[in-house]
């Protein structure tokens, strides 16, 4: 295994002094281990805390700031933080007004966030969860019951957070996360295996000439190994699974996500880009605006994700809100 | 070889098309193959055109819009433009003004913008160069008379590109770039070889337990074949080479920029910054800024370059002046 790390037992808890050291527009907990806005908790304002196993970076806590997160729990290298941790988050952003959990779809997120909910609810914090279930590849897999929930999170993040930052109530900032994973599909496919720092191995086998089609961000399988196929032919099939599982309408409005999983060159990731927009332009569906690179990651895994999500007026007046934060930034 | 690819052939054009269809506010021209600021040219703006071989994404492409850079020409896979590219680009750019070419040193690069320059000359378009060569890892190269330029590529751009945002004559312009250039140092770490469409295999032989120390960003040899170390050990050589070649005061002030080559996880280059943090903050230099993520990257190479650059209250003012690019965002 080759890596920039020193001890692997300390890769979160340095790449944390890093993220720490590179922005002190956050507040970096090393004891809690989260990553919360400096200047939280803000009185009045809805919080969202979102979390789950590191390596999947930027997200969650490259999301932390103005218009998207409160606060992010990294767990270890792809595993759930522990319901202490994100209670200790959920405790330290909450203004008064409530916190949205934002939980990918996973056996340990789901059981540890909840976990964490009930004991913020023992101490008067009103939750409310949004779970992101968003991969259409599988139904079931390693360690989920029903669909994975990836690319997706980033929407459901900077939407949500965009109406919490307005001043949107508890139950308002949770409805619309909702609707945006309702109306998100993401497929992903994998060229390699991500390594972590623990295993010092890929984390599974591909022969040199087949890829993962479905893959999860952990690695885990997909529909089937496969052929390598050129771009178009992939794209045409990641757009079918997508479709096929949440079908659009000629004139309906999409973000398109093309996300790299750690390992994928931007040019190969703006030449998916190129195939997406041709196809979707072929189908009828309008790309109401686009986000292509690197933001739901599988450590150095050679892949990537596609993600459609349906929107509307009000989403995408969300969408184009002000966001500052450490992996997404515009309009201020 | 697996690539999200059609024909290795098309890749530089169809990533241009996927650009394209990206990023409405670019102006993409398939024939004269350089990516321009819609709008381009600005009547007595100073316009910035840089280019070089492809695969080293965002730079150049990524860059182009207000405050940074008004055109780009992306050549084939780590191959020069061509100067009839560098001189279309010159020319829809030219607002009155003369224009500045940014230009990393290799030697197919400063001869290809040289003569581009000297065309443009001809047809009445006053052109100054700034050179950069801010890797101090090696003194010549496989494709280089002195130092290759990498990293500072990225600071000079926004630097010098905020200085004809803002209305800088042409010399001035230039002026700032070189200034830039001059302050800045950077040494660079592989731990894979990245692998070109058209080779189809990784570009170097590294075995499992050795890196590059002073990599290039075509994977050209640097200083040495060494055991990978821990990443503080990584981390305190590159300094150290780094601040042998440009010493640096206590209390001067840097800003440093962690870049990913394309393979590596931002989770790695945010443990690496912390380092660089550290040993800085030993040192007595101070970090008034700092860029972390994948800039100036090498396909899908895994490794990594640290630049430093000394700036003053004038670069400081310029670094924060808005920027509005694919790869590079803030303040608007």
């Amino acid at each position: 295994m080759k890596k920039f790390i020193n001890d692997p037992a300390d890769v979160v808890t340095e790449a944390l002094t890093g993220l720490a050291a590179a922005h002190p527009e956050l507040r970096v907990d090393a004891t809690g281990q989260y990553v919360a806005r400096a200047g939280a908790p803000r009185a009045g304002k809805v919080a969202l805390v979102s979390g789950g196993g590191s390596g999947h970076e930027p997200l969650h806590g490259g999301f932390v700031g103005t218009g998207m997160l409160d606060a992010a729990c990294p767990g270890e290298i792809f595993t759930s933080p522990v319901p202490d941790q994100i209670l200790a988050a959920t405790q330290a952003v909450d203004g008064g007004a409530g916190v949205v959990h934002v939980v990918k779809n996973y056996t340990g997120d789901v059981m540890n966030f909840q976990l964490a909910a009930e004991m913020a609810a023992d101490e008067g914090v009103a939750v409310e969860t949004v779970l992101v279930d968003d991969d259409v590849a599988v139904e079931d897999s390693t360690w989920t019951a029903g669909r994975r929930g990836t690319g997706a999170t980033l929407l459901v993040e900077k939407i949500a957070g965009a109406r919490a930052e307005e001043g949107g109530k508890l139950t308002e900032v949770a409805a619309i996360g909702r609707e945006v994973n309702i109306g998100s599909a993401s497929f992903a496919y994998a060229l390699t295996a991500g390594t972590t720092p623990a295993a010092g191995r890929p984390g599974f086998d591909l022969p040199d000439d087949e890829i993962e089609a479905g893959v999860g961000i952990h690695g885990e399988p997909g529909r089937r190994r496969e052929p390598l196929r050129p771009a178009r032919d992939l794209v045409a099939a990641a757009l079918d699974a997508i479709l096929e599982a949440k079908p659009r309408d000629r004139g309906d409005r999409v973000i398109v996500l093309v996300n790299g999983l750690g390992g994928t060159p931007l040019i190969e990731l703006y030449l998916v880009y190129g195939e997406v927009a041709r196809i979707l332009g072929e189908r009828g569906v309008e790309i109401a605006r686009r986000l292509v690179g690197n933001y739901v990651t599988s450590l150095d895994m050679a892949g990537l994700s596609i993600t459609l999500t349906r929107v509307d007026d009000e989403m995408l007046r969300l969408w184009d809100a002000p966001v500052v934060t450490p992996g997404l930034r515009w309009g201020a």
